[in-house]
């Protein structure tokens, strides 16, 4: 442990030394765009070990769901459903490749609100299957199940809970007697594309809902436990709101390692800087690690990784009590994220001895 | 009314007459392609005549009408509001003009069944707009007036009941301990194609149901009741089978005329050979029209208009109590179809003197 408390090294220390192997079972807490990239090259990491018997579990956000035109919509569900099933349009990050938008048309022709959801009609046929399954009295884990034996996402999926959960923002609005208004968590990424401050982030449902089939055993029964570049607040924050998940985190035997999504200074996708300026959290890649806390002092980290450009926060992470080292933390390609996995492997192989 | 008695009237004859003004009120009662063909060419005729007060009310067919894929389908109803709309696919006569087909294909991919319904991306909306509002509680009859408040088709379109009524079609099936088996109307039509013998013509829920708000009223209160060249079994049929619609029919005040859908001892469009057989009705203009009946002997029919390829059927329908005169009756434009509606209107007229 010693080297932990040296200044950041190098990258190109870290990647000199041998990588560890992935344990048998991995389990990751994800969010969309963010967590759905990082998954990719996690399994692009396990495709390059001929022989592997690693096996992914996600753990994923569902409180950004909503229901539009009578359709349960799960973006992170679908994002990583998509982006691991080969179906995700790369450029946008969500939604199907090659969409259309002719219903989304036709229903602004309706005047039918919200018009400003990016539902493509390819992507109707996941929300329609999605709905009628619902209605006919399935959880949405089983739900789930059933959309990925069309997409062979290769990882288990499963959501935080199969309880309603839907994270609000509070926003500004002179025209409400108390100043300000809430709306839902999408029409404020998607319509308002997070330009007007967050002043609150209320997860509605969030405290009554019950971790879905499987979660709590993939925390507890697994060799590692991954905190992808997914947003800290609305994505892995409101999986870990979900009682019951934190407790399972913080007491499980396996290791606890976190990759930052913010790099110097901000998020890299998405509105992470918005939404920890919400909850009183500096925007830094130190304070996200400080807020999600180490492990030995009742939080959920033993380590941390953080982006080569933020090389100084390593020592305040580890003043913290989680491990920390400083490596690209960029997801450029396949090989840029496989690259990550080495290091977080590295960083708690470095860590235990 | 004496040359009512010799033979039929070569187009010709009447044709030279003069074309008596379309009345006030104009109640129609539709099925899909059929009679939205036929009342565009009737608010054809009546845009042609500059001033006209004429004013039309659809009473369509519902029986049709398919939950699929969690939504609910109304072809009937939606032919004539994007027919009259400007909307339709004129080639196919059903759907949307210039339609994509991502969402079915999707569907498909997902393995859901039914792959075989006609589920257009651009159709989705009106489909999603009203399941979400029956969802909310609104009658069929509230959601087909709001859709239609985009679609302005230039006529008041009701559905027959607010009622589900659902049209099913008993076909052979070795497989069955009866060796029969019940299927929706629209399997029948769209994935057999109609192309295996109906036994049996069921529409379930028919005697349960009742007329919709002002479906009595547009009959009773009207000045002309036409039964255009639609289905007369699972169209204008089904309508006739709503509990007082049929009362309401013989009673009425107004002249009811008919004009034939079999041409020539079939069909013009779709499958009304195969559903007459199934009902013991013979396939020809004057069996039809026998089948209605005359409203002097309890049926609803005053007149019937034949094509002039069956001029022959002109002596049996008048035998049967019901004016009759042979016209060309097929809808090649909107000339030809308005033409129709003057032969109507002259039929009328004459049996009158």
């Amino acid at each position: 442990m010693d080297h932990l408390n040296e200044p950041a090294p190098a990258p190109v220390e870290t990647a000199g030394s041998p990588v560890p192997a992935l344990p048998r079972r991995v389990t990751v807490l994800s969010g969309g765009v963010g967590g759905a990239r990082f998954l990719r090259g996690l399994l692009h990491r396990i495709a390059g070990t001929p022989g592997s018997p690693t096996e992914v579990t996600v753990v994923a956000n569902t409180a950004d769901d909503i229901w539009v035109h009578g359709l349960k919509v799960c973006p992170d569900l679908d994002t990583v459903m998509y982006t691991l099933g080969g179906g995700i349009d790369a450029v946008r990050g969500w939604g199907r490749t090659e969409e259309t938008w002719n219903a989304k048309e036709e229903l602004a022709a309706y005047g039918v609100e919200p018009t400003w959801f990016g539902l493509g009609d390819k992507d109707l046929a996941t929300h329609l299957v999605r709905t009628q399954m619902l209605e006919a009295g399935y959880p949405l884990s089983a739900v789930t199940e059933a959309l990925c034996r069309r997409w062979q996402p290769g990882v288990r999926l499963l959501p935080m809970t199969d309880d309603r959960v839907e994270t609000h923002v509070l926003i500004d609005d002179p025209a409400e007697p108390s100043g300000r208004r809430a709306v839902h968590f999408q029409e404020y990424w998607v319509r308002l594309r997070a330009e007007v401050p967050a002043r609150a982030v209320v997860p509605v449902g969030l405290e009554q809902s019950a971790p879905g089939p499987g979660v709590l055993e993939a925390i507890t029964d697994t060799d590692l436990l991954v905190l992808p570049p997914s947003n800290p607040v609305v994505s892995v924050g409101t999986i870990l709101g979900v009682p019951g998940i934190r407790e399972a985190v913080s007491s499980t035997s396996a290791p606890v390692v976190g990759l930052s999504p913010i790099v110097a200074g901000s998020h890299v996708h998405g509105m992470a800087a918005q939404v920890l300026t919400a909850i009183g959290v500096e925007v830094s890649a130190a304070a996200v690690a400080e807020h999600y806390g180490a492990r030995s002092t009742g939080g959920v980290l033993d380590a941390w990784l953080v982006d080569e450009s933020d090389g100084a926060a390593v020592e305040r992470v580890r003043a913290a009590g989680i491990a920390c080292a400083a490596v690209p933390l960029m997801m450029t390609d396949l090989d840029a994220t496989a690259s990550m996995v080495d290091a977080a492997l590295r960083l708690l192989s470095e860590e235990r001895r």
